[in-house]
């Protein structure tokens, strides 16, 4: 019932993460209502992120040259690693203005299942990095799951006798959350987790 | 802590519809991932599909000339015209293959707090249409919702001194439907939509 042109728009726009036929298609009639320039920007925006991402030849987070500005950035502190699954965690941590230092992005985690072993991440590439004596702490930061999990253990393991402090960021209560709404498997880290006042 | 295109592609996927800051980023990932030819043909769609889309002249669906498919279909009964909000509800009406006559797609219902009044949907060509004397029938398939139930009402009292046959699409239990999950109102609809087996 649709012209072939808007079946195609819908096709594309539901092959997007998280974009099922409905979505697709309420988007792709938005944006036919839309007016053209701001779905030109829109489809331009695709082409020059595409067009110009690259990714940093340290760390591997995204970059327009080769070599992020995180890298680039000399007010840093050099002698510390955070090691993250996606860019995007990295944009989660900087919010967070607590971190200083460095980081390594893995692009992606550990997941036998799905076939990634330690070569289809950036594994190789940190330990290489690692080589440089003026690191001496790497803080393994990948998310609190399963998969987030066994990378951070294989790290931990291929690092014990480098002699660098590995650490893993704590897991536990969120701030501002409910401890009833919190789950079983968040509350014993926890509780783990606990320090004295 | 974006590159700036990253940066401009997150801002245009995020005013999408349903589309909230995490799913923006989320697909912008996403497509940086992509193979380029991907991506591409995801802009291309995008701009061809708004270079293409025209509405008809005469029921105001999308159509890639002046005048649809189904206008143009000369197998349609021309005597009944089913008037709905949106193309997709076309699109939901050929699903059903109930229905062989002609639409009219209002663009909208009204809302007088959006301040969508009659002037600012395809009412007034509506009435034009109907003013050709081989149309009997008008069937009001505005969704039922207190927009669409609005807009049904306000063409009802409009026609009501054409001498066409009105009517409204029926509400009552979804098929395949559960009693137990329906909402008061759809019951309470269904109840007095009964009709004698």
């Amino acid at each position: 019932m649709y012209t072939p042109s808007i079946r195609s728009l819908i096709e594309e726009l539901g092959k997007l993460p998280g974009i099922g036929p409905r979505s697709a298609q309420r988007i792709a009639f938005y944006l036919l209502r839309s007016e053209t320039n701001d779905v030109y920007r829109l489809a331009d925006a695709i082409k020059s992120a595409k067009d110009n991402a690259m990714f940093c030849e340290t760390c591997f987070n995204f970059s327009e040259g080769v070599m992020c500005s995180i890298c680039s950035d000399q007010t840093r502190d050099r002698s510390i690693i955070c090691v993250v699954e996606e860019p995007k965690d990295v944009v989660a941590l900087e919010r967070s203005r607590e971190y200083k230092g460095l980081y390594h992005v893995l692009q992606g985690a550990l997941s036998p299942i799905d076939g990634i072993g330690p070569d289809k991440i950036k594994v190789r590439e940190l330990l290489v990095r690692l080589a440089d004596k003026t690191i001496t702490e790497v803080i393994l930061c990948t998310n609190p799951n399963i998969e987030g999990e066994a990378t951070a253990m294989y790290l931990a393991r291929q690092l014990q006798d480098t002699g660098l402090t590995v650490t893993r960021i704590a897991s536990g209560l969120p701030v501002g959350g409910d401890l009833d709404y919190a789950d079983e498997l968040t509350i014993g880290r926890a509780l783990q987790g606990r320090r004295q006042v």
